[in-house]
């Protein structure tokens, strides 16, 4: 099959299928999704090498005797180890022997195919496009924010970063009914928040006042800095975005304010899918662009740039 | 009146009497203690100058028409407008305008008199003397920690720290049933967690294993990342010191293991003050040693050095 691998350098290279373990599933990738943790990878996070992507949708292909055969699927993807403390505490996503899907001791989904085990999978509703449902990962991330920490629909909130996971946060929050801005630098990215009610503002226009939770999705340090300043006491900044480089922490304007920072990674699939078919959440104003799996290398390349939205590969189409 | 005062240099003055505003009360000090706060003052934080020290016990002595006249008394340190969204909050501890004694805009506990709000005095039992009434702000900071964030009586929990501050806080949170180990430097410190049934050990020296809750007492940028190094995912490390400095802080610390970052200041008078009367804390081992407020610029500089418990000073006690 073909797969986009990365070992140093990234490279469309001819690989052998993956053989599905027990308790696993073969799966014929349709489309996948470019996260910027995959640009990241790209820079050296997580050291990996393999095939990269996460976000996905697919069909199972195998093996024949399982009952998921045929069933078009999403995937959660961190891969627990199913017997340490953490996997048994319910935390599987926080397995310390953990494999994570493109990022983590497994080849991922920017190929034809991938493999996963059964339990991570969740059936796609029929009536769900593949250019939707392939967005479960990152919208399940946003969704995260809500499992973090309580939003209260009275809350004043801000969210940080205009890119693909800020706009899925305000998204989500605003649903709530909570009062929602939405902060970043790129005025058309800031527009796709007006039609869920969502205040959108370039950083310089940004009202006055306190914000009861931050959300810092901007990926960059000027973004928690931001975050730490319009945070009120007794407040909380949520983290959803990692980068290389580090941020220069004063203590005191954590332990002063009694603010909280609180780490929000991957969410729950389930929740995504349910707003997905009800259509509380169209992500179809994100993509910014599509490619066969044949120009991936081209697709990544695009991707990196400023201000692109969510690219897709298309792993049915091969060179 | 004598006081310490603080303008760049530290100098006992003679200082007019402070005169109680509206609503307020003329405090005599008795015993003040010196806190990690008062050296970082005088290392420029906060910018404060007038009288230093806000950990005190004393006994009303105006106006004559107040109802606490003669009470012995200690008293809380913030002193909010009490107009302010975040005083009808009913968190006038994070008042944007506030005084805070010896600390911000209110001249402090280290001379023979002090002014406060009467709402902000707790009396003091008859049966608790000075010398452990005068630790009631800090056991109510430590206290603090309990409502930063819940304490299961399960839980596996480090204090890095064995100062006054993290001593208190291990000694607080083992009262819950919790499993507490204690770290720090100064065997002579470690050895005063035992009576409480904390396990005390040198930084080198401790188990294995990942904690629920860690507690960062040591103000220095090494123990919070001792704390990161140890807390389990969807752990919380709670901050309890500042510190002039920064920590360069790596976002997928939190992110990735999804880490709750805690700020954590001022706690209840209230339970403190019960928990002294109870003798369920004995603070009188923090002890290191009393000065009269005559010699208040010696205790400072003593308190200053590396290893040296509680110093206090005895305000009755004038040259």
């Amino acid at each position: 099959m073909q797969g986009l691998y990365f070992d140093g350098n990234l490279e469309l290279k001819e690989l052998p299928r993956p053989e599905p373990g027990p308790g696993e599933v073969l799966i014929r990738v349709s489309l996948a999704g470019v996260c910027r943790t995959d640009l990241e990878v790209l820079k050296g996070y997580h050291g990996f090498k393999g095939v990269l992507g996460h976000e996905f949708v697919g069909r199972v292909a195998g093996p024949t005797a399982s009952p998921w055969l045929g069933q078009r699927v999403v995937g959660e993807i961190n891969i627990g180890c199913g017997d340490c403390d953490l996997c048994r505490r319910g935390l599987p996503n926080h397995c310390r022997g953990r494999q994570v899907l493109g990022l983590i001791g497994r080849d991922g989904a920017f190929a034809q195919f991938l493999t996963l085990p059964e339990r991570n999978l969740h059936p796609v509703p029929d009536e769900l496009p593949d250019d939707a449902a392939v967005f479960t990962e990152p919208l399940a991330a946003a969704l995260q924010v809500l499992e973090t920490t309580p939003i209260s629909p009275g809350a004043r909130i801000m969210v940080v970063g205009d890119g693909r996971l800020g706009l899925l946060v305000s998204w989500v929050l605003a649903l709530t009914g909570a009062a929602v801005h939405l902060t970043g630098h790129h005025e058309e990215h800031l527009a796709l928040a007006a039609p869920y009610g969502v205040g959108a503002f370039l950083e310089k226009d940004l009202p006055a006042g306190d914000y009861d939770v931050v959300v810092e999705a901007s990926g960059s340090p000027g973004g928690l800095d931001l975050a730490l300043a319009r945070v009120r006491p007794r407040g909380a900044v949520v983290l959803k975005s990692t980068y290389t480089g580090r941020y220069p922490l004063d203590p005191a304007r954590l332990v002063v304010p009694e603010v909280r920072l609180l780490g929000s990674r991957c969410g729950p699939f389930a929740a995504a899918l349910r707003l997905l078919q009800q259509g509380r959440v169209d992500p179809s104003p994100l993509v910014a662009r599509s490619f066969p799996l044949s120009q991936g290398q081209e697709a990544l390349e695009w991707a990196r740039r400023s201000g692109v939205l969510k690219v897709l590969l298309d792993c049915r189409q091969t060179g």
